[in-house]
């Protein structure tokens, strides 16, 4: 990687526009892990996938997909973002466990096993009992080591993410968290899941969604890098970097989808509330793809080095991605 | 290509088995274009696709999905063959443009427009009336000429083929037919059609499917080399190679699919009869993967030289693929 410092973000799902895509390029954005899946079986993952196909013809001195580490060094060169897709919940492959190659052809690059609920692959950190990676989940994880589907279990409950660890023979991530003795939200992780992914090579992507941040919108910059510098000394600095969940221009019709899906009848709300249903406000020096800058200037001043700060803003993703995203 | 004699066939569609693999690897062939679906939807397609990947996983020392011409060198320095997959009808798009370009990253290569009936796109050879290519296949041909999916009018009719040549601004091609002069068959090609191939660059690909021969599998083998030779005296050297049709081990239940699909609840003999509904018997000289041997000396000994004979045999179609995979 050399001198270059690669800016990457391993989670945004934003209702995508020329607007956003031109505040990556203000951003200096070089990929982003999009989610095209949140419930979506798999010919609505192909509708969506064609709805990108779409975007990347419209957009290509913007955009254009991204498949393996080099292509986010294409991206820089060529001064565009690349796109890489991953879906929330394991729903695009059904119970087809050789859908799970077709999916990666397509480019699907990161699959939550879980969301939230109970899979036919694992538990959900929602769920009250948590059972565990299930017979078939042992076999999809398997698959995916085999092409080079990375397992996410950034959704997942705490039994079923270890699990996860043990059975991969390839490194998981948690793309979108944070640790959970900074805030003790339920889908922040606990010291066992992030010595667990810095022993297996894994990486954690740090959160900005506003419900997974201490004091929620109103969460400091200095408040959320101090909470970096204290996961590098447990996890070191080479397992960790962004993952912002930016849900940037959704209307509150899309919260609905991810968290009831086809589900429930009922409303779920999530980590919300009845009266904090839709997306929470985000905090004002993290509003959209052109505050990386602030992020950066962050990490600095609580003391990180420029080579470490470089780490954490996209060189650790890359060097994952180079090794993760096909065949061993 | 250098001095290197490849060894290419431009449709088969048998009953895959090891014993076809080894067959393959006996008689030297380096790539051969598989029909994947015949009436077969998107999903329906995709678990063919899926089957394909149970084969390449189990017999990984002897084939593996062939993308580009490179994998056909590939496939000749690793002693194994490379397999491409086509469609004979359009049906595995359905209605939907934009899985033109999901079904090309999943490696499709070659398309007919038509089989045998009117489809979305255009005419079929066994229609009374050729209305030539469609609106929706006007735009279908310009998205497959721009991911690089060829376009093949094998079963299609006089009119709709000419007309596809006229609107497709990369070359067309017929894998898998003869010249009517030889044998006027219905399935068989038009002067204009031949020479219409030649002037934008397609190839033709002869057949050994008995209804495609004269004297059917009674045919000498000297007569079908010599209507090769008739045929390069029209269309030239570079632009002719072999399509063999070849349908081994399939039992008769997969002409009936082949031929009914869901279009009729008749039953529809195609180019036999009642008399004689099932595959055909093959010519003595070409029995199976082992034979192109035979063809090879069959054309040597009608006078072709060993460059020539090489072009039919395999490099012609490999220059093509070399430029009709992939966008310009």
């Amino acid at each position: 990687m050399g001198d270059t410092h690669y800016r990457i973000d391993a989670l945004q799902y934003a209702n995508w526009s020329e607007k956003i895509f031109r505040q990556m390029r203000e951003g200096g954005v070089d990929a982003v892990h999009v989610t095209i899946a949140y419930h979506e079986n798999f010919r609505e993952t192909v509708a969506n996938i064609e709805q990108w196909n779409s975007l990347f013809e419209r957009f290509a001195e913007l955009i254009f997909q991204g498949k393996t580490g080099d292509d986010v060094r294409l991206a820089r060169k060529s001064g565009r973002t690349a796109i890489f897709y991953g879906f929330q919940n394991p729903s695009p492959m059904e119970d087809d466990i050789r859908l799970v190659e077709i999916l990666h052809t397509l480019g699907a690059r990161f699959m939550q096993l879980t969301y939230n609920n109970q899979s036919l692959l694992g538990s959900g950190c929602y769920e009250t009992n948590d059972t565990g990676i299930t017979r078939m989940g042992r076999e999809v994880i398997e698959e995916m080591n085999r092409v080079g589907l990375v397992v996410d279990m950034s959704h997942s409950a705490e039994r079923s993410t270890l699990e996860a660890m043990e059975i991969s023979s390839r490194p998981i991530v948690i793309t979108h968290a944070n640790p959970g003795f900074w805030e003790p939200a339920l889908r922040n992780k606990s010291q066992a899941v992030l010595e667990g992914l810095a022993q297996t090579g894994g990486m954690l992507g740090f959160s900005l969604y506003p419900h997974h941040l201490k004091d929620k919108g109103d969460c400091s910059l200095e408040s959320f890098c101090e909470m970096i510098a204290r996961t590098a000394e447990i996890m070191g600095v080479d397992h960790i970097g962004l993952g912002s969940d930016l849900c940037q221009d959704q209307p509150d019709s899309v919260v609905k989808w991810m968290r009831a899906g086809r589900w429930t009848k009922k409303i779920d709300y999530g980590e919300g509330s009845a009266n904090n249903a839709g997306f929470p406000p985000m905090p004002g020096w993290f509003k959209d793809n052109r505050d990386f800058n602030n992020i950066e200037q962050g990490l600095l001043d609580v003391g990180f080095n420029a080579e470490d700060t470089a780490k954490v803003m996209g060189n650790n993703w890359l060097g994952f991605f180079d090794h993760n995203f096909g065949p061993v």
